[in-house]
This record gives structure tokens, C-alpha cells and sequence, in this order.
């Protein structure tokens, strides 16, 4: 009977175990983290408990780098120095590379960033950091405000509209309207103008003045000087691998009208298994198991997740360059295009000497963008992720699907840009800026709405943006509406 | 051994503890609602379902009181009579004050109202619905239909249009088209017009014949006089905190394109985290534990529930006037202007003559708003709340950006006003409706969609709804397009 | 104390249970599914690993007759052969009547389809094919494509456009952008055109050639000839009925703007309270008790699903013809009219001699349409699921106003139709094609997206869609943007 009540007891044990008692690792916190704690707290307790839920509290980078390879979730090899033994705590973080941290400052005794960057976050997870900042993400910026073209259709949109005197519309640069619109996504350049006294609830404190922040764009330029923003999908202060894997993360800006990658998604029988089994899966393994961890792949499966099958074999290797899986560039511009070799795309002229991979008639700066045969590697890559779960012939059909979409599209593009070309000849519009008058404006929506949503949903398989919600019968009208207007003074 | 056995069991009743077993408190039913619940278990199954996994089945307004102050869910104080012994059932609520109520009626035996409001449910939660009946929503309806310029714009939009012989556009008021309409979210007043025999699953029985019904508008008047409706956030028959909580609740009104709160939010970095981690969150709990119970706020955290940190200090007070936080109004009027002081707005009276809190040359109608005194009192109870989680300067910054909005909006509102004046002084359209013709329909949108777009993704930041969704995109091409419309027969 | 142990072992027995152990039945595979398996364990982990969580590799035919009726989700009355004691694996599925599958092929020594069709699944769920292939779903490409009507509404929308020498538009049919978008949801024809050899991870093989494919319409026809695809709900491999009762499934196609179903749905109460509460729902039971498995319905809650009371009777039979349990037809038409008898919509004539349920001028085509007594018997039956929550005389009101939201909006289009009319007759447009310019786009928009969206919300009360979403404001607007264009040449 003795062993009998023993059964019982490890019953009970392994009970314990899988309702999660015994979960925390006890892993010692830094002198200076625990005095972070002290005040924080209680002055702001959400940024506590929520890095008290994350793995950051519970391990450190020694431990963090005894894993098996595939498991592992820091990449910087053997990581020495003060931080390794404890827990990434607040001033793990906060104290990193002061030297060029502008917004380096005196607090309570110690000396801290405000942002926490990149570069800092490098020090455990440096080939993230790599990958990221040679990608389209990591230029989102500067591919705005270096490029004259796209810098012309920021202003278009964003600076403030008024009436002079003589009833003339003039507008007004606003760094405001830009910061919480287009720059909102693609990220600020956070400057530090010098040091303020500001009451909080420990009475006055000195802190640097921040210009163009709060901000979370991905291509955020930080007081050190380096580019991007991890918390972008990784929010503080928990910065989990899960959230960043879910797919409402990218939703934050790939969203319609414009980019409807997450709307689209949504729609798509993937989001709709996504949606309904949600709970069943698990999105923090690391490695992330095809079949077992998640039954539907989110954008991370597709686009950058280290993907396994049950047996380790690997199916896709993590990156952090978030395109280097595609091949075609789907959105952004009047015709979809094979993916440029550079992230920096303010570099590529094109034919007609524009800062743009195509012309106005679709005439591709070649030697900017990549070629057949790197075209080939990149589908093989991420039809082996298809292949997780769909036959060879379904995938092939799937992305000739996307081949053709391209191609049509581009066809409709070109009729909206020959109508438009047409409405300048006829003197119905001015060609100086070709993104504010009504037939221009329709131009812009026929590619930067219509086209794109057509292709996000050959890509994805979502039906109604290939259909009425910006889709084909928003084209096929804005079409028709173009050549009413070019024609009907005739 | 037998201490080992002994602890053995303890560890198992905690585990059933844990595991949900002993949940249930008995609490006696009155034999009214004994006899209620013998027929409609049958004959309305998923009513009686829904009330038995409530609080109110579970509880008594006696038992309520006992708990301390900061957890209790009841406001009334000691409530006495025949209810406060007994669980919270079908006829302690749907018994109360018969003598205010015209849609009381005999129902096998007992007299029972059809609608319960805002004024029964004060018995026990007296606070709430004080603070909710001196609040806009507690007057949505008036604020529309006493209003002549909101009456002219309901009506413009919801008026049954028709052709006369003569091909002239003409109009018929349509009660059910605004009912169903504006009236559906602001309330309707529900009126008793007689009694009706009607069929049912027990044989023919006798019921009041109830207009404009039904309805959950937040502004609902009630058959006893009262105005609000408790289960617009509080739905039938489980009145759940948690429900209130989580945002689609506030999403069934508060959404794009003219009040994108809800769209806004699920495109945020709160939003985000709230769509990623709600399963790990408690939104039952009282007081409300901010990076405990929450780690991202939901529109109920910051705009009225009761927040305190861990250790039981108050963050924010619980508030049912949802406005009393907020010192900037944002939507629904041409420009965006200082909170007002009553919920009444009906009353307000501007420079121009007109009941509206700003003219249509921006110029407030200040004795009827709150002054800068009362402004920095809210930005400083809203501010607590963001600080839970932000460091103060952040939260400054961010309150900088919404202020900015605002002018610059309010900038871009006053430049469409002006060119529909030219319009209305070109004779191209006709000023005596301001709602209808096509360069009237773009100002509307100007403001009412755009604007108020651009401010909400200020406020939540929620970039896409300052851009390419109903943001500075849409608002420039419509300024461009007004431009374009009244200059173009000069 | 002997006793007491046993008793302790006990809860640690049913807590077992609870936890969901022992959860495994063990049914034998058949030896052609464990070859299948052998392979695709890695070839495609995700499919098998779906499979592996689905029922069907829980159970066989012969256990799943076993169940009382109520309980049963098979309908085929006894099943004999090679597949009744074996679980429900790749080989039962994909070698079904392989003598009508032009997709059957040789597949390293077993001969399978690469389509499954509702004819295969028939061999279990011989009702719901049965049903299904006489509802309109089943008829949906079909009501497209041999519409003549219909057919140019979709070539006017999915045709490539483009200009020839003489600036004139000219359009060419495009069978990738119909089956990318309208027959997305509609359904392709698959046909299989001879075989093609494929380098897949095992080698060179040889598989059929499909066009069309892949497709997952609910009217798609198969390489059997079979029309329908059960996937389209039921998503591969798990075929879930727990993802069928979510409403995000429905939500792949009946969305906004053309069908807003599920986004009115979304902003309804039902929608906010399966939002809220989803996660303490159960969506696998059968049958599927009314407030106890559910708090708030979703769509096949109220259209489709066996409902039963918490006592086992009967509220709601089962069915898989979807409109079955309607009698109004609210979308995709000018008027909303009485449910078609038939499915095959497009054998029916108008008084105009048009192959639509209505003229232009919504005179009906009775013949063709449910009568009075099936209006009521069919209202009778989706009235019984609304009293499941809801009393008699609120279940009328709100008929009622479904009833008048239908009357009011077709009031409107019959003047959107006569001002089309008018531009046609002073030669503003041309009628030959009444879907492709500016007046007529506004007059599609009037109903194919304006009000069916008030329809909508009136069915299940979302107030938006009945007011700024597509609602009233956009169809009032409309209206008075075509009055003005047919009006501003005089």
C-alpha cells in the first residue's frame, strides 16, 4: 500500500508540473536592476510586471546559450562581461553602449538610455540585428525621405492645405502629420535637443528632450545613431517571440487599403484556421513545428520563422531580413516588380533617370533587381514551407496564380497610366505632380489600392480583395471613371 | 505516513480548488423567481443559461456589501427588502418600480415590467447610474433629435428619397431607417401604445405592444421615463464586468469610418498586445490591477474602470460619465474643441446663433466648455493611468502629438469650410442644407470621417487611420477635389 | 483510511480524465494509410499532424454509428466495406470511386484522387451532400456563369482593360483574374488535363494536370463531376465541425462590402458576445445545446446547425441547404425579394424576360418564388432559434423591422433605377451594359453594396452598416451624387 500512496504522490507531482507550478527559474537580478525595481514598481507597475512575465526575467545569457542550436534564442556566441549571469533586466538593457547614446542621462545615480536599441539589443541577438538592418525594414526611412519621388507624394498627402488671399490653395510642410501617418510605420529620426526638468511623481527629475517620439516605425533612427526598432513587434516590455509570430503584430502596419497583407490574410483560409484554433497552438517553441506547434502558418511561418518538422529536420531557416524570402515586390508602386538587390532603394535609377525600379511604363531598372536565378532560390524557399502542408503541384498552380496576377495588374496599370498621360496632353491635369488632381488621384488609387490588394490576394488566397473590397471591381471602375474624365470633353 | 496521506489530500484539494470545483456559493432564489425560471428554463433556455453563469445568480446584494470597499461591485449601500437575501433574479429586476413602469403587465400570476432600466438597476448600483444619466450617453438621443442641425443631418441621411411626377428629388421621414440607423446606438424612446394578444409555445398570452423597439442605444428613454440602456455594454442576461471590459464592446458604436475608436485601437501597440495576450489577462477582477490583471489597458481601463497598481493603490477612480476623462472632443462636429460642460449639448449656444459648441469658422462657444483649468485636471487623471506603463515625458510627448492634431485638423476643416462657402457664394450648390449636394458630401467627409480619423490614430496611435484609412490621404485628395470642383468652371 | 486513499486515488483518476488523458482511442489504420503516412510524415508534416487532431483518425464509421441519434454526425445509415472498421485515413478518403475521378492516378503503387468531392464524402454523410448539392451554394458557380447577366457584370468587372491605337477602351476575358476573385468564392470548374511530370523532395513523379486549381468555392465542380467542396468549411485535414460553427469560416466570403454577413455580425451583440466569450463556449458538441454549449449564436447557430434545449428537444434540425431556414433574399440583386424555389437561379425569367427573380422595376417573378405559407413556415422555424434567448413579441418587433428595412431599401433603389434610367434616356450613358459607367456605377453601388448592407444590419443589428458603413449616409449620398449628375446638364 506504501508504494501504492507513492504512485499517488508522483501522480499529484506531475500533476503540479503540468499546471505550471514550479515554472519560475530562480536567476539572480543585477545590484542595479533590483534598484530600477525599487521605485518602478510602483511608479510604473505595468513596465514591471510585464518584464516579470517575460523570459528576459527568468534566464540569463549563459543559461540562454546552453541550449541545443535549434532551440537557441540568442546568437551571439559565448557572451561575457557583467551581463551574462543575470537576468536582462532594466539597466542590462538601459546602460548598453552609453558612449553613443545621446540620450544617455544622469537618473537617481545611475547612467541610463531612454531608448533601448538595436545595437544594444545586438549585444545577445547580433545576427538579427545584421540581417534586419541590411533589409528594406531596417531603410524604411530613408527609402521615404531620400527618394524625390516619394518625399513629393509624403508632401502631397501630409503637409497642411490652406487659401491665400487670392484663394489659391497653398500648402505647409508638417513634421507632425508625417510623424503620426506614413512616418508612424517607417520610423522616426529621434534626436535629442538637450535636457529638460520635468515634475513626476518622485518630484522634478532632468531628462533629455526627445524630438520626433514616442515612435515604434521600423526603420526608427535612435539617438546612438543605429537603425530600426525591435519593440516594432516585439513590445516591451515582455518582448516575446510569441506576440511577434502572431499575425495582428504585422497587421500594426500591413494593413488595408494600401498594404492589405493582414486583411487579406484575415480572409484567407490560413487566418481562418488561425482564428478558430488559435488557442490550440503554441507559439513560443523554438524551434516552431510544422503540423504540431500551428496547423495554419502566420505571416512569421511564412516570412521568417525557423520552421522544423516533428523530426528536427529543418524546413526554412529564421531571418531577419523580411524579405529575403520573396521575389516580387507586390506593393509600393504603379508596377509590381522582381525584389531589388539593395534594401537601400533610394540608390536605383531607372530608365527615365527616376529613383523607381520601373518607369512609368514599366520598364524595369534590371540591373537593380534580382534575376531569374535568384528568383528561383528565393520561390524554392518559401515553397518548402508550402510544402509543409500542400503537394507539390498545388504550390506550383498556387504561384503561378501570383505570376499571373502580377502580369495582369500590371497590364491594368499601365491602361490607368496611359489614361493619365493622356488627361496631361489634353491639358486636363498639370504633369508636375502626378499624385493630386481627381484623374491623377484615381491613377494613384488604380496601382497603391487596387492592384496591390489584387495581388496580396493571389498571394494569400483571399477572395474579396481579388473581388469587390478594392479588388477587381474597384479597378475595373476607377478604370472606367478615368477614361469618362479623359474622354467626355471631347 | 498518515500526515503524508494526509497532506497528500490537501495537495488534491487544492488542486480542485484550483481546477474550478467548489465554485459555486448557493445563495437562496425567491420563489418568484423559482416560478419564472420552471417555464422559461424551457421556453427561453439560453436566457436561464446565461443568468445561472452570472454574478447575479450567484450572489446577494447582502453578500455584495461585505466585501471591502475597493473590491465591491455594488454602490448603494445597505439595501434592504425583499431582495437582499436572495440571488440577484429574473423577478428582482424585472419587478421593480411597476408604479413608474407603462410596460408593466400581468404574466402568470405576476406583475412584471418588459424592460428593465437604468433606474432599477440604480437599487443596487446607484453611483453608476447617476454618474452614466449626467453623462452625453445618457442623453444621446436628445443630443440628435433636440438638435435642429443634427435633426437636419439625420434626416438628410436617413429620409426615404423618391421621385415626384416632375422627376424632383423628395424626401419622407422614415422613423425605421433612423432606428435602425443613428437611433440603433444612440437610443430610442421606447414607448407602450397598448396590449397585444400574441401566440406563443404556452398558449396565448397578453403583452404590452412596445414602439420603437427593440433597442440598445446608450441613450434609450425607457417605459418608465428613465434614460440609458445598462445592457448596451452590460449584455442580457449574464451583465458581465468582463464583457464591458474588452473593446468590441465599445466597437459595437465606436467605429470607423466616422468613430474609428474601436479600429484604432486593434491597429495600436495596445490593441496588439490585448489581440495576442487576452487569454492571459483577468477582466473580472475588482479593483483592476494594472500589469497584473492587464498589460495592455482596453478602452474601459483608461476611459472608466477602477485601476489601482499591485499593493491596492488607487490609479484612476471608476467613472460611468465615459467623458469625464477626457478634455478634447474629438468627433462628431466640424471642429475639435474643449469638452463641454453639460451633457446637453442641445443647449449650447454658439457665436453664429447655432446649438453647436464651435461655428463653422472655428470660433468655441467658451461659456459652455471647460476652461484650461479643468483641461489640465483631466490630462492629469488620463495621464495617471498612461504612466502605469510610460515614463512621464513619453506621456507628454504623446499628449503633444494629439494636441497637434487637433490644430492641425481643425487647420484643414477650416480650408474645406471655406471652399464650400465659395461654392455656396458661386451658386454651385445651395447652402440651405449643407449635407447634400456633392461638394457639401466631401466637406462632411472632411470632418466627420477624415479629421476625426486622423485624431483617433493621434490619440491611440494607430497609424493606418492617420494615412492611407480615412486619414491625411483621403483628407488631402478630398481638399484637392473641392479645390478642383469650385474652381473649375472660373 | 484504506477507503479514504481509494477515494483520493479516485479524484486523481477523474482529474486525470479531466486533463484530458486517456483522451486517445486506439482505432486501427488500414495498411494503404499507414504506407500514406509513412511518407508524408515528412514529405507534408502539417497535413498529417492535422489529420492526427482530427476525429476522423479517432474513429471509424462503424463506432461513429454507434452514437444515439441526436449525437451521430454520420448520416449513411450502416456502412460496410473496407473502410467501416478502420479509422477514416488518406487511402478511405482519396480512393473513393475512383472509376468517375478524371484526377485518378498511379501514386507509388496505390491509384488515388488528388480531389476529394462531396460525392466521396458522401459515403459517410450521405444527407448533408444530398442537401447541399441542392442549395444555391452548390449551384453557385453555375449562377454565375450560365447568367448571361451575371456573366457581364462579371466580365465588366474582371476583364483586362486596355486602350488600342485609337484611344478607345477595349477589354479581354481573363479566366485567371474571374477565378482569383468571383469564382474564388463561387467556385472553378477543375478539369484535369493530361499528366505532367514534377520534381518533388522524393524524385521525379508524374501527376494529372488540373486547371482551375487550386479552388476551395462552394460551387466549384469536380474532376468527378460532383459540385461542391466541403473544404470551404470544413478545411483540410482536420475537417473540424467545431471550425464549420465559427463564424470567421462564413466570414471567407460573405464580407463586406458586397455581403457584409460577418462584419455586421462582428458589431452585432451576438457577434461582441462570442468575441467576449468565445473561449468559455463549446463549438464541437453535438447536438449543440442552446445557452449551454453557446451564449450568443453565430451563423451556423441560427442557419444551419441541429439545436437542442438543455433537455434534448428539439429546437433547430440540421440542414446543409443554407437557405433553407430564409425566406428573404437580402444581397446581390437590385430588390430584395422572396427565396427562389430552385437553386438553379439562372432558369428563371422575369416579366422582362431577364433571368432575374425581379424586373428593374421589382416586379417579381412569382412562379419562381416562395409563396406566403412558406414565408411563414420558414420565419417560424429561425423564430424558434431566436426564442431560444429571446420572448415572442421581441422576436416579432424585429421582424417587423427586417420586414420594413427590406420594403424602405427597395423603395430606394427603384429611385436609383429610375434615375439611371433618365441618364440613359437623355443619352448621359449607354444602357447596353448598365454595370461600367460613372451613373450606373453609382447605381450598382446603390444596392449591390448600400442596401444589402441596411439589409443586413436590420437582420441582425448592426448599426453601422444601417448607417456610416455603406449604410444610409452612403445610399442617401449616392442617390443625391446621381440626381445631380442626371440633372446638372439641363
Amino acid at each position: 500500500m506504501k508504494v501504492k500512496v507513492l504512485q499517488g504522490f508522483s501522480v499529484v507531482f506531475i500533476l503540479l508540473l503540468i499546471l505550471g507550478f514550479g515554472k519560475n527559474e530562480d536567476v539572480p537580478l543585477s545590484e542595479q536592476t533590483k534598484e530600477c525595481l525599487e521605485c518602478h514598481r510602483s511608479v510604473t507597475p505595468g513596465i514591471v510586471a510585464d518584464w516579470e512575465a517575460s523570459l528576459h526575467s527568468r534566464t540569463t545569457p549563459t543559461l540562454a546559450n546552453l541550449k541545443p542550436e535549434l532551440q537557441r534564442r540568442i546568437s551571439s556566441g559565448n557572451i561575457s562581461g557583467m551581463y551574462s549571469g543575470v537576468a536582462v533586466g532594466c539597466y542590462e538593457c538601459h546602460s548598453l553602449n552609453a558612449e553613443n547614446h545621446k540620450d544617455n542621462f544622469e537618473h537617481f545615480g545611475q547612467r541610463i538610455n531612454v531608448v533601448v536599441s538595436p545595437n544594444d539589443c545586438a549585444t545577445c541577438h547580433e545576427t538579427e540585428v545584421k540581417e534586419y538592418q541590411h533589409s528594406k525594414k531596417g531603410y524604411a526611412l530613408d527609402i521615404l525621405r531620400k527618394n524625390p519621388i516619394y518625399s513629393l507624394m509624403v508632401g502631397t498627402y501630409t503637409d497642411i492645405k490652406m487659401l491665400d488671399k487670392n484663394n489659391k490653395l497653398q500648402s505647409r510642410i508638417s513634421e507632425r502629420s508625417k510623424n503620426q501617418s506614413c512616418y508612424a510605420c517607417h520610423g522616426t529620426e529621434v534626436t535629442v535637443s538637450g535636457m529638460k526638468k520635468t515634475e513626476t511623481d518622485l518630484g522634478e527629475i532632468e531628462v533629455p528632450v526627445l524630438k520626433n517620439w514616442p515612435n515604434m516605425g521600423v526603420g526608427r533612427i535612435n539617438p546612438d545613431g543605429s537603425r530600426g526598432a525591435c519593440t516594432s513587434c516585439h513590445p516591451r516590455h515582455n518582448f516575446s517571440i510569441e506576440i511577434a509570430r502572431k499575425p495582428s503584430t504585422c497587421g500594426q502596419c500591413h494593413l488595408e487599403p494600401d498594404v492589405p497583407a493582414y486583411n487579406v490574410y484575415k480572409e484567407s483560409k490560413h487566418g481562418t484556421i488561425y482564428e478558430n484554433f488559435e488557442s490550440k497552438m503554441n507559439f513560443s517553441n523554438v524551434p516552431w513545428v510544422a503540423g504540431k506547434d500551428f496547423t495554419a502558418p502566420t505571416c512569421a511561418a511564412c516570412h521568417n520563422s525557423l520552421i522544423t518538422d516533428g523530426e528536427n529536420n529543418l524546413i526554412a531557416q529564421r531571418t531577419h531580413d523580411f524579405g529575403s524570402r520573396l521575389w516580387v515586390r507586390i506593393f509600393g508602386l504603379p508596377f509590381a516588380h522582381s525584389q531589388p538587390k539593395t534594401p537601400k532603394t533610394f540608390e536605383i535609377i531607372n530608365a527615365d533617370k527616376q529613383p523607381l525600379p520601373v518607369t512609368f511604363s514599366n520598364i524595369p531598372a534590371k540591373d537593380f533587381l534580382i534575376d531569374e536565378k535568384e528568383t528561383a532560390v528565393r520561390k524554392n524557399i518559401m515553397g518548402k514551407v508550402c510544402k509543409s502542408c500542400h503537394g507539390t503541384s498545388w504550390v506550383n498552380s498556387h504561384l503561378e496564380n501570383l505570376d499571373s496576377a502580377v502580369a495582369i495588374t500590371n497590364q491594368m496599370t499601365k491602361t490607368a497610366t496611359e489614361l493619365m498621360t493622356q488627361a496631361w496632353e489634353k491639358e486636363l491635369e498639370n504633369p508636375e505632380n502626378p499624385f493630386d488632381e481627381p484623374i491623377e488621384q484615381e491613377w494613384v488609387k488604380s496601382w497603391l489600392l487596387y492592384s496591390n490588394s489584387i495581388r496580396y490576394a493571389a498571394a494569400m488566397s483571399g477572395p474579396d480583395y481579388a473581388g469587390f473590397k478594392n479588388g477587381w471591381y474597384d479597378l475595373s471602375n476607377c478604370i472606367h471613371q478615368m477614361y469618362y474624365e479623359v474622354n467626355k470633353e471631347k
